[in-house]
């Protein structure tokens, strides 16, 4: 009985590559087959090294759970005082003892300091109590890597400093697009009402009606497999009613602030050269044998990032 | 700092109601209020009975998990012949004491008979040990509800026998989309090589690339919960390497073959009615107050079909 592992591999390659420590080898040898178009896994394979990036330390935070590290990305090109604001709270250690609060199936968990329940809110320190919506920014000055196809939600989608974004050229704005892993600023009624102090991170369906309705702060590299299982909270909304059921966040911080020894050696693949549109195209049309009808598009919150890691 | 919950409740009214024990109740009391759009939840809040339905016992899978159920609507309108099969197995008790032995972060679980490892298989009884490929069936004969949105996958999506469908009139065929939740029979690489032993469940971003390369049998209509939080695996491709990793299932039962008492009194929204249409439109654009740019768009697959449980 073969079939089921042999399903499992052939639908997702290129999702294995993205979670695992895989690192890049020599390319397949494939004498005479130089026009069928290649798998992703066989380009990933053929990379180079300048095809990956590191992502910045001092942009990069580490959120330490009992079941291992969360690795986020923040986005200063599309969130600069929301970022500046979570890197002063990492510095102060703001997110240390505190929890994750909501786990709400198929949308959200989400994280911070839950003071709904009566308390002294925890201080803020240096950081601002207060911060204008970044929902989005002016398109110019942003390099945008374009995808080949149509999208519901905006005129044009792709990816923007290595993060899913979305861009309207009549209205001169871009912003990041709320996908899997996506890292957000919760805030109340008023649009200026977030801090950057209390996060949530997408856990399911891309709820792309957020776009241009919150700041988005940056996504998740590694470990979302840490946030993703955690049980989703009985509560309205999926607040975890007991105490007991919130996961402790035993420290956040940033890559650049934990000693070289200690972070983890993360690669992010560039989203802006011509490896990442075959890559794209490999998955548009995918070229794993197990597939019989290619379906000739993909959707941007389809497209997996691949993302390395050294041991 | 009402912010956090404020937050929460107007991101995802809906969403809370698709996995609550909703029960109606009369329509808010707005007068002069009349012209004013209608949110998801007044709109729910003023249904009536015919407005939802009781999936048929007979085509309903219950699965047990130490957690919980999984109640799981089967759809014999797009897969007769595997409904068929998995109806038998699940007479059979095919599935109990079995486990879910795969769970791929933002892909799928997997469960039944895992045999990789060695091991007799278990038999398929008076199942049958193979059947055709049933990836799509001709269009015509399928009331089929169409959204108003374009998709970038299918050309035309919208809702049959009350499950995402996607159809392409040129071809004349229909078949279902694969969105979280989704239920489909893993299988080889040939294409008749599924029988409905093995299932697959979307924990994660619509795969909707598998659309027309697999058999799907029903979706997930209660207690996703219970599946999207099992531990990711970390063998290749989510398979858990240790079997005290795997998640023992108690066993699956048609609700038509569990006594009355012991059933699951589950509605779910029709999808062929002016309502639905009404509630699909309330999700294009919230009308909730915390939404500032309302999408005017909305794909497939992130229309939650509300779903109410009788306590």
């Amino acid at each position: 009985m073969h079939r089921t592992r042999f399903h499992a591999a052939a639908l997702s390659a290129a999702l294995l590559i993205a979670t695992s420590a895989a690192t890049a080898t020599d390319p397949a040898d494939n004498p005479g087959d130089e026009a069928r178009p290649r798998t992703t896994q066989e380009l990933l394979d053929a990379s180079s090294a300048t095809d990956w990036r590191r992502p910045d330390p001092a942009n990069t935070l580490y959120m330490e759970l009992e079941g291992g590290r969360v690795v986020i990305e923040l986005a200063p090109d599309f969130a600069p005082r929301h970022v500046a604001n979570i890197r002063t709270l990492a510095k102060q250690g703001f997110w240390d003892g505190l929890t994750i609060y909501r786990s709400q199936d198929n949308f959200v968990v989400q994280f911070g300091d839950l003071t709904d329940e009566g308390g002294t809110p925890k201080p803020l320190g240096d950081a601002k109590p207060a911060l204008p919506a970044e929902f989005s920014r002016p398109a110019a000055g942003l390099p945008f890597h374009r995808l080949p196809d149509p999208d519901g939600w905006a005129p044009e989608t792709g990816f923007a400093a290595g993060f899913p974004a979305a861009r309207d050229p009549a209205g001169g704005q871009a912003w990041m697009a709320h996908c899997y892993g996506t890292v957000g600023a919760g805030r109340g009624a008023a649009p200026d009402s977030s801090t950057g102090a209390e996060l949530y991170v997408v856990i399911g369906q891309s709820p792309r009606q957020l776009d241009r309705n919150i700041t988005q702060v940056g996504r998740v590299l590694h470990g979302m497999e840490l946030l993703s299982v955690v049980p989703r909270g009985t509560g309205p909304l999926g607040f975890h009613e007991q105490p007991a059921q919130r996961v402790s966040i035993r420290s956040v911080r940033l890559a650049s602030e934990v000693p070289a020894a200690e972070r983890t050696d993360i690669q992010v693949l560039r989203t802006d050269t011509p490896l990442f549109d075959a890559v794209v195209e490999s998955r548009r049309n995918r070229r794993d044998g197990w597939y019989l009808q290619p379906a000739g598009h993909i959707d941007l919150c389809n497209i997996t990032v691949p993302v390395r890691v050294a041991d």
